[in-house]
């Protein structure tokens, strides 16, 4: 951040009266413009036991296979977030979802958070950022060609708890050095 | 957000090309300025059956108890955050922590995570954004000075499962109309 959104002065890295780290604030009206971390949501879905992925259209991580997932919009509650992502992704309407992961990425200020459902009525297809879009029995999952680590982690812990017969919600954290980056630093569809 | 805040230009309000909704856009650079909902995370404090609240010396709800709860900052992992808050406003140190509720507040593009846990050593005082902190047995709770419908349903749905015996994390949504502001819209300790 350069200039003040607000005003158009130039911005100055200071530590405001009475906090403790440094905020991006104008050199003219003093507004002060915090950042803070993003919200991604998104849904491991079944249909008949297998999994819903989509193999990316868009960077990063193009080609790669990915739970239906993205950026949370201003003015939607968490689970309307990955509803969206997944019909705009994979073109699928989902059912009740049950919320399955919650992991910080720490290193890229983002939250992801998976929900678990079925899809509605077993219909899904590519939307515009899919290449394709794929039902994946637990063998046939391309573990070596999925795009993010928080999908990953998402999918083992899903398929464990569905061996296991109960499912609980994880809390999760993931350290993951910035070559491996998780998403640009955008929302975006 | 009236300046581009990367090269100081006029922005625009308007639908990128492949996007489905108006977006602050550089009338210049181009560059695309997202919004998105922040995170509040937060705990629910134990120590010998009774639970931590402190009463707010910050705007808005002035005076009013509260969890002690606050923005999640760059960097931080959501326990992180609500470990830091808990330091911050009620200088106590937590124990393991679980997952307690998830609130999206949709009006106030806004999500709030408390997690439940135990004071470690029994030891807490008012941080600079409390008036004071205080341990409140149920029957003391004061209900009708609580700062935020979510910290109202956190500590509902906390004594419903204490009596349960049983915890289990919640995901909810909460609809509030834009005068019962939940917090302003800016990150704060």
């Amino acid at each position: 951040m350069n200039f003040c959104p607000h005003c158009g002065a130039p911005i100055l890295l200071k530590v405001p009266e009475g906090d403790d780290r440094e905020r991006h604030v104008c050199s003219q009206c003093g507004k002060i413009h915090y950042l803070n971390p993003k919200i991604i949501a998104g849904c491991i879905l079944e249909w008949e036991e297998k999994i819903l992925l989509c193999r990316r259209a868009i960077e990063p991580k193009y080609g790669l296979w990915t739970l239906p997932a993205g950026f949370m919009e201003m003015g939607e509650t968490l689970e309307q977030a990955a509803r969206r992502e997944t019909l705009e992704e994979a073109c699928a309407e989902v059912g009740i979802l049950e919320l399955h992961t919650i992991i910080s990425l720490p290193h890229l200020s983002q939250v992801y958070v998976f929900f678990r459902g079925k899809i509605k009525d077993g219909n899904f297809a590519p939307g515009a950022e899919s290449l394709e879009t794929q039902l994946f029995t637990e063998a046939q999952i391309p573990w070596d060609e999925l795009a993010f680590e928080t999908v990953r982690r998402s999918l083992e812990t899903f398929l464990e708890d569905r061996k296991a017969g109960r499912f609980k919600t994880r809390v999760e954290d993931l350290w993951l050095p910035k070559r491996h980056k998780q998403g640009d630093d955008k929302s975006s569809k």
